[in-house]
């Protein structure tokens, strides 16, 4: 089964596709925030409905949180057939702040450059769920040409990736034996540039925690009591400022246990990458690489752990002034892992270090969010090897192997608990504003994208 | 002219005199916020029309924020009956948190306790609504007694206390001729506790600015730029921490210069007082004085400047996690000032103090709100020890010569523009939940109230 009648069948589809794509996008499935559940709960709907007419064995399936999709293909062919795993998810961010959209985040777009290239406008357009459909309009596009697919293939698209997938372990617990494959195919991750391709084969965890310290039981008025009550942004901001030190490294007891130095090979590999942090940062209006020194800015977002602060809060914060001392504070931190630090064990040491530096009248309390390591993929997979040849031939240049600074809880538990590698594979670019306002994913990923999968699909042939 | 009769006319019209209060606390005359800028304005005109009614050439006066009242009496008599300048405010602060009232903060409620004792709760019920009634009611009744007042008067009511008293400046300015008087009456401090009246001679100026820090032009996902990219979050609270040192003293450079020692004598007077650091910071669930070591609460509070972060706000706040470096964060800082500290020169130093920490590739924009002198009044004033013995007379004891944290930026500017003393004589408790959910005045503090401004009225003739 040649792929090139399937690749020109991708082409000559291309808006029914887009319709597709928009028509997901246009559910605003935001999972961190309980006001989006039923949204959520759509686009699960959505997604089953189309994989069940292209003949898969799909369905919706409850979680503590929001559902997960399963759908399985099992007409291949012979028993010696493998089978893939396909891995995204079809929650997104908040859109906020709404004010910055130029186009409703909702309310995707198609909008031409000046070059006249394309793209895709709105929330979850590269993140994730343009990215879940090349694959699925690959699927679609194979099963319209010959009939059935090359390979087996088990699609899982979860709702709670960007809330650190709470319901993932569970649900891969008690459904390993149905989701077991030969290889996991995930699509949430960049290509290097717009023209060449990469598979991502180290990626950081992430540990994320809220803390709220409380001082006085009641706001204060800062004159009456100024100089002699004890301020909870004062003691936050404190706490916070000496999470790093002078060097840029985190100062929690124990934070780099377990972190290796990078393998001089891979040091190498990415010293000869054409990567220019003046770029890299510029487009986003900094200069200054801002974490440890003596680390070049690959380093710092692939193989280092830091630590960041995503939120804070505390007294009065509309318009004017208000002379305040507030009754409580808060910030959401979250920590990117590498190599073998352990998520949970950081977790404790981050809330002994807030308790630590606690004025005795003030107390601190914490939420935890997600919790993941940071995992590694071995460049010998043979899937891995197949993968990248197709990805040379639909770019005519070889994919870089590439580090990730960003989290994918799936991967590691995919190796933990159904002893399967995944093939990180994306088509995602740094300037797609994800997590921003404006989120795009230009149409030639997308694209690109359909016929990669398109391509890998026919390589994965045993 | 005996009060005698004054008093137990105050005493049988207390209901009346609740009703009118009551009817002033139903207006959320909110300053800082401008959606609330026509009940400001509705405010105002209630208190004409009740001045009015009492046969004061009143009126309301526009400014460029909010308006003043201002209404003048002017037939107590012959050419060397002193004339009093009356001065308080209707503005309230927000009333955020709302979740945390029990009642609506615009429906004042009377509380009995349940030891008898009543109180009066809603937004403005002692800062300064309650406050500035027991003034009006005062000379309501000494005209019903009397048909005429033993003192001219004349009334200045703000609108914009509580932001700084931005217009205060240029309407005295404009209006100086009008407005001047032999001695100012302020009522909008506390007494020394529930049985003990005081006069506080000391106050701190205060000076507030609002600083937002930008790095990146756009929020940034905090996995793909984590580590390489600045977080402004993190350059904020860096840069608050640092505002003070080990010792609680704040480190812009210049700040303490024009900080006077306490005298001698008032350290002596202060510690004579039966003051228990413990209750006052217990009754808010605190028991660490937190300001500069080596100064007792009663100085931390009344003759030491101080430093507090009103508010701080950046990157998502919301339930759940989200991980986003943010482009900007920003936070409201106050600066309670002593002695002859220059708010202005304060200003320009924490700003020089913000710019000279931020790395090279972030900003800082400046929002300035009020800036006021420190004050003090002599002791030797002859209507001082009028106003004293009058207070002595009502309470039994005499009243306390004390200082008071907060600021109140009008009796510098009549000292400065008018040449007038102000006798800053007030009836709140620091247990009224000022700025609070749930502000008070206790109906003892409201009566006793009247009652000696009609005496203090009546020793105030010539």
């Amino acid at each position: 089964m040649p792929e090139t009648s399937v690749l020109s069948h991708i082409d000559h589809s291309l808006d029914g596709s887009l319709e597709r794509l928009f028509g997901l996008l246009r559910i605003p499935s935001v999972s961190t925030d309980p006001a989006y559940a039923a949204e959520c709960q759509k686009a699960a709907e959505w997604l089953v409905a189309d994989l069940q007419g292209l003949g898969f064995d799909a369905s919706v399936r409850p979680t503590a949180g929001r559902p997960m999709v399963v759908g399985h293909y099992n007409d291949a062919g012979g028993a010696n057939t493998p089978r893939v795993l396909f891995y995204g998810h079809y929650d997104v961010q908040p859109p906020d702040p709404l004010e910055k959209w130029s186009s409703g985040p909702f309310e995707p777009q198609r909008v031409k450059r000046a070059d006249g290239s394309e793209q895709i406008v709105g929330r979850g357009a590269a993140d994730d769920k343009g990215q879940l459909m090349t694959f699925i309009e690959a699927v679609r596009a194979w099963i319209a040409v010959h009939g059935r697919l090359p390979v087996n293939v088990t699609i899982l698209l979860e709702g709670e990736e960007e809330t650190g997938s709470p319901s993932l372990l569970p649900f891969l617990q008690a459904n390993g034996d149905e989701l077991k494959a030969d290889v996991a195919l995930v699509c949430d991750t960049n290509m290097w540039d717009s023209e060449t391709p990469a598979i991502s084969t180290r990626l950081r965890g992430l540990m994320m925690d809220e803390v709220t310290i409380t001082g006085p039981s009641i706001d204060l008025h800062s004159g009456l009591y100024g100089g002699a009550a004890r301020n909870p942004i004062r003691v936050l901001t404190k706490i916070l400022a000496s999470l790093h030190d002078d060097d840029g490294r985190v100062t929690v007891p124990g934070f780099y246990e377990g972190v290796d130095e990078l393998p001089a090979a891979i040091a190498e590999q990415w010293s000869a990458l054409s990567f220019s942090a003046e770029d890299f940062l510029g487009e986003v209006g900094l200069k200054i690489p801002a974490g440890e020194s003596g680390r070049n800015v690959l380093e710092q977002l692939w193989s280092r752990p830091t630590c960041d602060v995503n939120g804070i809060w505390g007294g009065y914060t509309a318009a004017g002034s208000k002379t305040v001392i507030p009754s409580k504070a808060s910030a959401k931190v979250s920590f990117r892992l590498v190599s073998k630090q352990d998520p949970l064990k950081i977790r404790d040491a981050f809330r002994d270090f807030v308790r630590a530096q606690l004025p005795a009248d003030c107390t601190a309390e914490f939420i935890g969010y997600g919790a993941s390591r940071a995992i590694e993929i071995s460049t010998d997979n043979p899937y891995l090897t197949k993968a990248a040849a197709a990805l040379k031939q639909e770019f005519g240049r070889a994919p870089v192997m590439m580090g990730c600074g960003g989290s994918i809880p799936i991967v590691g538990a995919f190796r933990q608990m159904l002893g399967m590698d995944s093939l990180l594979i994306g088509f995602g670019q740094s300037s797609d504003r994800i997590h921003s306002p404006n989120e795009k994913y230009d149409l030639s990923s997308f694209h690109h994208g359909m016929r990669s999968w398109a391509r890998i699909l026919g390589a994965l042939r045993a």
